[in-house]
């Protein structure tokens, strides 16, 4: 009988792995379980690769063996890692709030960006950057009419020295006044409180936008059950998302907070730094309103702020 | 201006959380923010829950620290279990096939499921089981025509004393000759070799199938990269899988497999137990065959196995 038999010639023929060399994984107990899993990974010829999973399975195991998981939760977990994947598209990222949420993105962000003494502290990418975001000339709109309240920004970037770094590329995103991303919207028709624009030979940038609000965090997938059955309020303060690219220096993600705003302390995804909150002034002056190209007469928030950029090591 | 006014009496009237109870969040650092993150959990009312993300945390932040992740292999996670929640359908199950892997499904198992001496020993689930199989009598066959070698499967279904249990109901499924479930075919059109039968008065149970073989889990998605990258084979050795459920008696998910297949020792989720290992007898009277059902005169795998369920407690 063909199928009883011919096995271990099958695994021959197939496979580039030496069966001898693996270990005698059979009879699995909570105890041996762990370093089976290393001796089965042992063969990865990619030693940064095989060091992420030795720590993954061990910080997985323990975290199972510390918690006494039971079989339900297990499958709960199971439920909704799948869950937290098919709600995520290309306009949202569910594993990324997860994520955020959870505080790794901030710490991954503390571990790889942290910034020399005098540049832009970075923070947080979150889910809302997407690529298609329109290029906007010096003192353009990055939002469309009646999204929110007028806000002007300006300011240069400069390296940690002062000097104006010239056509530095400049991405940023915001919530509208309803305090959503263009993304949340079932009919998005294209990018919108977003824009792309390069700073002058002086290094200097403007843009019209709108002034952001605090909002929740997507909570109407498994992320914000999370957030409910931990107790957590799942508002971010409110902030302008910046991320400036220029050839030489270190790329910074980063956003501006504003001053008073009551999630400051308690942000969903422990995004602040006391550094990026920025108190933005009242303009109540209509002719600079005018002059500045919004439509209508009405006071405006005027935002200033300098971005510092490291050199690249 | 409103937008930059309203956000303290917005957070209070909107939100169950008192504010003032929360961490000072900011500027978290690779040092701060694990605590940080355990504060801001600390408002669960469910202390199984909040002890669960207290130790999931810790492990997470330990495991980045540890690894130093970079933001590139971060996003490469990311991405993983994205595409890892995204592939996951009702037939198949991407997230427990890479708990399995690594070895996480087992150590859950082996911490919930351990039988007192004298009781069939459990193994892992697998992510093949579907709801959908077919009753069938004492002797039927759960497998259609042609699908692979003959094979015999009886026994009974005991007590640790040996007593008979009767009407116990047996969930049984395995792959066809080609190493396939049914539901890795894209025109699968209804369950095959799966079926749900009871145990008679006396304990016993009997029904025709096909021998099993050894197959590759399925590898066209990101655990099949993932087993590659790592350098593992992607084989689990041929097994018939068993689930007994019966009134006043534990619940046992197990697996029949076959002595001298050459992946018993390295199966790639980790679920060989020797108590489970079997070696069917080759029956070459084809009278018997006859008797026994099989439509062709052929030979027949004969495997005669019985479980011993333990007790509820």
């Amino acid at each position: 009988m063909q199928s009883l038999e011919n096995s271990t010639e099958r695994a021959k023929v197939k496979h580039g792995v030496d069966l001898s060399k693996l270990p005698r994984n059979m009879n699995m107990t909570s105890d041996s379980i762990t370093a089976n899993v290393h001796e089965m990974n042992a063969n990865c010829d990619n030693e940064r690769t095989k060091f992420i999973f030795q720590s993954l399975v061990n910080h997985l195991h323990d975290f199972v063996r510390e918690t006494s998981l039971t079989t339900e939760e297990w499958m709960i977990a199971i439920n909704f890692l799948t869950e937290t994947g098919k709600i995520s598209s290309d306009i949202r990222q569910e594993f990324i709030l997860l994520s955020d949420t959870l505080g790794v993105s901030t710490l991954v962000d503390s571990m790889n960006n942290a910034k020399p003494p005098g540049a832009t502290e970075s923070t947080v990418l979150g889910p809302f950057f997407t690529e298609d975001a329109h290029d906007v000339e010096k003192g353009d709109s990055i939002a469309s009419e009646g999204k929110g309240d007028y806000m002007y920004v300006e300011g240069r970037v400069t390296d940690i020295q002062g000097r104006a770094i010239p056509n530095a590329v400049i991405d940023t995103w915001e919530t509208d006044g309803h305090g959503l991303y263009d993304t949340q919207y079932d009919e998005r028709v294209g990018p919108d409180c977003r824009g792309r624009l390069r700073t002058a030979e002086d290094g200097s940038y403007a843009f019209r936008a709108v002034v952001p609000v605090s909002y929740p965090i997507p909570n109407d997938g498994p992320v914000g059950r999370m957030m409910s059955k931990l107790g957590r309020h799942v508002f971010r303060p409110a902030h302008l998302h910046v991320q400036i690219h220029a050839l030489g220096y270190e790329s910074l993600t980063t956003a501006l907070f504003f001053k008073g705003d009551p999630y400051l302390t308690s942000d969903a995804v422990f995004g602040v730094k006391a550094s990026l909150i920025i108190e933005p002034e009242i303009v109540e002056d209509l002719a600079l309103s005018k002059s500045r190209g919004f439509k209508e007469a009405k006071p405006h928030a005027y935002l200033k702020h300098d971005f510092v950029l490291a050199s690249v090591a």
